[in-house]
């Protein structure tokens, strides 16, 4: 971590945890400088990039500020109240329906489930490519069949560490993508007709999964900040035989919502005490604003019951198709299930992965991305402030590429999505992230795409359609 | 073809025509090199390809004769009486067992699904995988999602027309791996406790898919040579509820048959008349040793009721993970269960493959590749001629790189596999390929790794093996 980062995360902890609150003013330059024993230029940077973010204002002739938490601005929203039912999942038409006929160039990709694709060491991954099948040798492509590469697996294995904790290199299964791990694992621990929890909202790709398993969904209530609320789940397991949990303790999709350590724990026992099986969709993980990678609810697994899927997909290498499961107990079962579906993944993506982690270029471009990010949701913020009405409710997440926009009663998501659709603008609209279709005002927008320069323009755009839909309609001339 | 090759050709085909018998002299390497104007040196390379692969033989100071055939030597099987019910699979636990045991370097490969790696042009592949990467454009990454690679799918397209045939580009989904586009084919037309009509012996990964499903299966007589007797499956048909076939038409794994064109047809307008939908496992189509690539039973479709599915795992890169298939009416269900599922193939993959396709390495190495198979095969029937008991019974596949051997009375061929294992030799026993274990005195070898020095003294460890199981057990002595 280069100085000016380190200083300006120092700040962005001092403001998160509430030590510096909005409005107090910052060290000036020259005294920071002076205290730390930095150079101007370095806390300068710190706090160019602190206000990118959003943290703080310059006032001219005056100094740095502490801003206005985004809160203050755009509320979050509330913690929505799912439906205590159980419910047969019927969602896959309406997802294909909506999110296919806008993936082309030519659409503003609000809608999309991606980060740009500008944003990764693409080239860099491509030179290792030829390099690192020349040096296989071409036993292993059939030796290492069943379990990936081991170069892979123990680079795999380093990211734990990484993450402040450990796994079993036995539990390890590669995956072509997250995915696959996800689908495998849920499918490895469910029957048809079997019961899964899941969050309130839930990834659309989940309630799919559940659906072409023919398996029953039960939501449980998910704060937008702290995600999945441990009494709610405890309340469902009783009353309902709850077989699997598929959930995404760290940034959510779509809310971004991070558990804290302590519930992810208090989740983790809760799960033991019942012997219900976690899927964990880790796939955000590493792109976190704070400093500290937030550990999987993995770390805390003492009895192999937590099957912890991730992937290089939306952090390292898209299209190259690599994501792994640490399956815990049901490591073999999963690892089964791969060889009578796909057998193994692709070596050349597997080897070139192995390669580029290993010659050390990922840590930086981690930082990088993760800026990146962390500067566009700022952007994307005040857009939304300007341009969208008040009474719209936002999230903040600390990580991840998704804002959850709630709007103002009397807006359907649905028809904004066919709407801004004719305007080449693409966006998820809420019906999707639910079995019973219940967020009928709420959006999901990507905003990893920061050099995107048709995404402002577009979010005026949406702000005018949703302004239109509150506005009533012009009564028809009547009829003489 | 060289010009050798197609001299080769021609006399190989006339063998199989019957117009040259067993026996009979060849033109001298004067004569016809006289008579064909080519020059001595291009009949002689000609005749030696034929001697190696078993189908003339030199005698000495005397000249070239039509070998006996191999059929003569050791008798075909008959084709197999399976069970009129239909039944339960439960064969994963055994397939796993036995192969996975000896999936290791020190273990002489019999038993593999897998051709020698050492017969793929995998430097020539692993080179254009970082050019094909650059030249690719980031935005496609994230676009070509759906459907796969637009420049493989080219290449797949012109692949349908070497083989005498055609399919519409839409038809197309990319695939990791052929097991991957079985596997979404057989999802896409059934429900769990649907019926299943397979092959009988069956490739063992096609009761595993069955299994998985909790799908039902009923076995069609399938002769050596010529593949599923179509009367047999016609009695099927009327007989039970059948919804779909998942059959090999070209070089059957485990029997090497292949269908004549005028079965395949038939079988097509059978299931046509039904409705019912063929699933098409086509993995061997390009490894054939007769001058033509066989066209698929795809190609007599006119319903769209035909799923052709193929790789490029067997036949140039395996470890790529790349297959396809051409689903007919189903197109549109596979491509999303595939989304669901595993997304999109690895680009890389993808990328190489078309690049390689593309300039043009891949008819001559099909060549040498098959001519390699070929003569392989041909030395692994005179091993086993030499080693093997009488009463022995092999088949002689006119393509792909499995021998099927049935074994005479007497002998159990999971003791044989078990008993094999402790000299590090592995094989397929018959009893992994039909859901009722029948084919308990069968074995499958592989005979696709002509460079391991290990396979002759193998062989002749097996034989000795199957002659001791056949003698009666030494009388204990009697207690005093």
């Amino acid at each position: 971590m280069k100085r000016y980062e380190r200083y300006a995360e120092e700040i962005a902890e001092l403001i998160r945890s509430g030590t510096l609150r909005p409005g107090e003013r910052l060290p000036s330059v020259r005294q920071a400088s002076a205290s730390r024993r930095i150079s101007p230029a370095t806390v300068f940077e710190a706090y160019y990039r602190l206000e990118a973010r959003g943290l703080i204002q310059a006032r001219p002739r005056s100094g740095y500020y502490v801003a206005e938490p985004v809160a203050a601005r755009a509320a979050e929203p509330a913690t929505a109240s799912p439906s205590p039912r159980t419910t047969e999942v019927e969602i896959s038409e309406l997802v294909f329906d909506v999110l296919g006929s806008t993936r082309r160039p030519d659409v503003v990709p609000l809608g999309s489930a991606f980060p740009s694709p500008a944003l990764f060491p693409l080239d860099a991954l491509a030179r290792t490519l030829t390099p690192a099948m020349r040096r296989l040798d071409a036993g292993r492509i059939v030796e290492e069949l069943t379990t990936g590469s081991e170069a892979l697996r123990r680079q795999i294995g380093l990211r734990y560490v990484v993450a402040g904790t450990a796994v079993d290199a036995r539990e390890l299964v590669v995956t072509d993508g997250a995915m696959e791990a996800l689908n495998l694992c849920l499918q490895a621990v469910t029957r048809p007709g079997d019961l899964v929890a899941v969050e309130s909202p839930t990834f659309y790709a989940a309630l799919q999964a559940l659906e072409r398993l023919q398996l029953r969904a039960v939501e449980v209530a998910t704060h937008p900040r702290h995600g999945i609320e441990v009494d709610s789940l405890a309340e469902v397991l009783q009353r309902h035989p709850v077989k699997a949990c598929w959930f995404m303790p760290s940034f959510q999709n779509p809310l971004g919502s991070l558990m804290p350590e302590a519930n992810k724990r208090a989740l983790v026992e809760l799960l033991a005490r019942h012997g219900v099986p976690l899927i964990e969709d880790d796939v955000y993980g590493e792109l976190h604003f704070g400093a500290r990678r937030p550990p999987p609810a993995k770390a805390f697994d003492r009895d192999g019951l937590v099957m912890h899927c991730s992937s290089f997909s939306k952090c390292l290498a898209p299209g190259y198709r690599v994501g792994w499961t640490a399956a815990g107990r049901y490591a073999q079962a999963v690892q089964r299930l791969k060889l009578m579906t796909t057998l193994t993944t692709a070596m050349p993506s597997q080897e070139a992965l192995a390669a580029y982690l290993q010659h050390g270029g990922y840590d930086r471009h981690l930082r990088q991305l993760r800026q990146a990010l962390a500067d566009s949701q700022a952007r994307m913020l005040a857009a939304l402030a300007r341009h969208f009405p008040a009474g719209t409710r936002v999230t903040r997440p600390e990580g991840g590429y998704f804002l959850w926009v709630e709007l103002p009663d009397g807006v359907d998501a649905l028809l904004l999505q066919r709407q801004a659709a004719a305007h080449d603008i693409g966006l998820a609209p809420g019906h999707l992230f639910s079995a019973d279709r219940r967020f009928a005002r709420c959006l999901r927008l990507n905003y990893g795409h920061p050099a995107d320069a048709r995404v402002e323009p577009a979010l005026r755009t949406l702000g005018r359609l949703v302004h239109e839909q509150r506005r009533p309609p012009e009564p028809l001339p009547r009829a003489p």
